[in-house]
């Protein structure tokens, strides 16, 4: 049984999905245990309404709230009665992995201050899972947790990375790109091409070279890394690209009269299986890789399934022991690091 | 009458495609000349075909070619006799414009060692033009020809792609947009914060602050700046999402029996018309800022409609006299700046 913490209040549906989603994920997992943290009685009022009985959600009581306005560290320091503080300090008194829909900057730092990193690890990375064109997963790390990164960092990235996608995906050799602006070896910037150098040599990584930012999605490679700036740019830009394809379809159908309209509907399978395809929240959440325990921080607008996904893929990482493979790998790297 | 220089060797589809985007862009502007560099047999023979007569289509011959695989720098400079190399002496000697669809490292070196800096810039950029969600186009710079960056370089490409937005897009006070991952002033690299600091002060530029890679296509902005590397992640995610939602409906369309198809066939105008909003490639090429005279890159898959289109941007830039606005742009950046 893993104890999966989870921060009620944070998102903008919460808490009627953050419950919904807890509800969702016990009922699909026998061995999953929910302690929702926020207010007690709007949490008790939701899971009373939907007749819930069993032992395997509990709550502790939180009644102040961390908004995306605030400043991530002063709110984490200062807002010790915070649904996200609380759920923290739940999570390293008897918790096994962490689910938050709330403020990203908040949950890092959250993260960072009351979970510490994995000794070793100099940046914890956000890694998101994007859909590829083969029906696949890739994951994109980091995405905008470090700005400004140094090659070895890249090369944390790697190793963490890896691990997720081996124990996420079930891929036993991650294909390890780089994000680079060009496929050659030489291309890039001086940080992209120092990182290749780092990564061809890595131990244990399956790096295969270089992955323009066109080729993220092609299912060539399992795990992509990039400096925080460039991982958040290439996610965001994929992101606006394809909603706006969705959109201008969209209104293209909306102008476009009866003929448009028809075809629409009779598309309508397709469309809708494309849009959830694309949708790379539906999978769960990105995880906060290098932290002491599991930390899965869901979009912000995410439903019931989308926390119900990402409260199972948190109890996944937690079994899998995703926090070991980190700090095994990381350990090896740095004692070789400092051999050379 | 503005004489514009062709590369009829550079590109996938050369020399057919550029002579036929030739004759087009002769046929629908009076006031347009083309010459046309490469072989000339080959092209003559092309010309001879279409029963071209006219007299405002000139070839220069050039035996040899430069491809994508070679070295730029080399290619430049050793093969005096290729179609790009003696394009840009032509340009030099008599051109007011030039396109090419050959390989892009060669295209920017060549005009950068053979056409030369406007002075006063310390790096040309390379800016392509996307299309809105609104229905217009955005100019995002630097695209690739930068990859290490430094402020000063951000403030150069805000101010000369205004200059490009206004003669292009018809826009007065074009709006600029830093890209950066977050919208908040404080946010992102160090580069995009001092950057931000330049921009928001400069002289004539009408910043807007930053822009999240999610909005680039959103019509908020008509300029978005960026070191090179990160415009290039930028461009290639985007031109990679849109393709994946494009494959991805194709695939559902095609295993999706009958009724996908039908939906499809009466949605074929709508899809057809996302398809080509979406296709940059169609507006034209991307224009390298900040060399002495007009250089645009067009696609190297271009095709004679695009072909005619790039010839058309480089015409009216050059009419617009786009290169002194620069030039006076600049220098006056450069002596407030060294006032400071």
């Amino acid at each position: 049984m893993k104890n999966i913490i989870v921060d009620a209040m944070g998102g903008d549906l919460a808490p009627q999905q953050i419950v919904y989603g807890a509800l969702d994920a016990v009922n699909e997992d026998k061995d999953v245990k929910v302690t929702l943290v926020g207010k007690k009685d709007a949490i008790d009022g939701l899971l009373a309404e939907q007749k819930y009985s069993g032992d395997r959600i509990f709550v502790i009581d939180a009644q102040d709230v961390i908004t995306n306005d605030e400043s991530p560290t002063m709110a984490i320091k200062l807002k010790k009665e915070s649904s996200l503080v609380k759920a923290f300090e739940a999570l390293m008194s008897d918790g096994d992995a962490f689910v938050s829909c709330g403020a990203t900057g908040a949950v890092l730092v959250g993260a960072f201050m009351k979970v510490g990193r994995i000794k070793g690890v100099s940046r914890p990375a956000l890694a998101p899972m994007l859909p590829t064109l083969t029906g696949g997963r890739v994951i994109l790390c980091d995405c905008g947790a470090n700005v400004d990164c140094k090659p070895v960092h890249l090369a944390h990235f790697a190793i963490m990375a890896s691990a997720y996608a081996t124990a996420m995906l079930g891929v036993e050799k991650p294909r390890v790109g780089l994000l680079n602006n060009g496929v050659e070896e030489h291309k890039g910037s001086e940080l992209a091409k120092e990182a290749y150098e780092k990564l061809k040599t890595l131990d244990g990584i399956n790096f295969v070279g270089n992955c323009e930012a066109r080729d993220i999605l092609s299912g060539d490679f399992d795990v992509v890394v990039a400096d925080g700036f460039n991982g958040n740019i290439a996610l965001k830009s994929t992101e606006g690209a394809a909603g706006a394809v969705v959109k201008l379809i969209l209104d293209g159908v909306n102008n476009g009269g009866l003929r448009a309209k028809l075809g629409a509907l009779l598309l309508k399978p397709v469309l809708k299986s494309v849009k959830k395809t694309m949708d790379y929240n539906a999978y769960g959440g990105a995880c906060f890789l290098g932290v002491n325990k599991v930390v899965v921080k869901s979009h912000g607008a995410s439903k019931r399934k989308s926390v119900a996904a990402s409260i199972l893929q948190a109890k996944e990482l937690a079994d899998r022991n995703i926090c070991e493979d980190i700090k095994r790998g990381i350990i090896n790297y740095n004692s070789t690091a400092q051999e050379e």
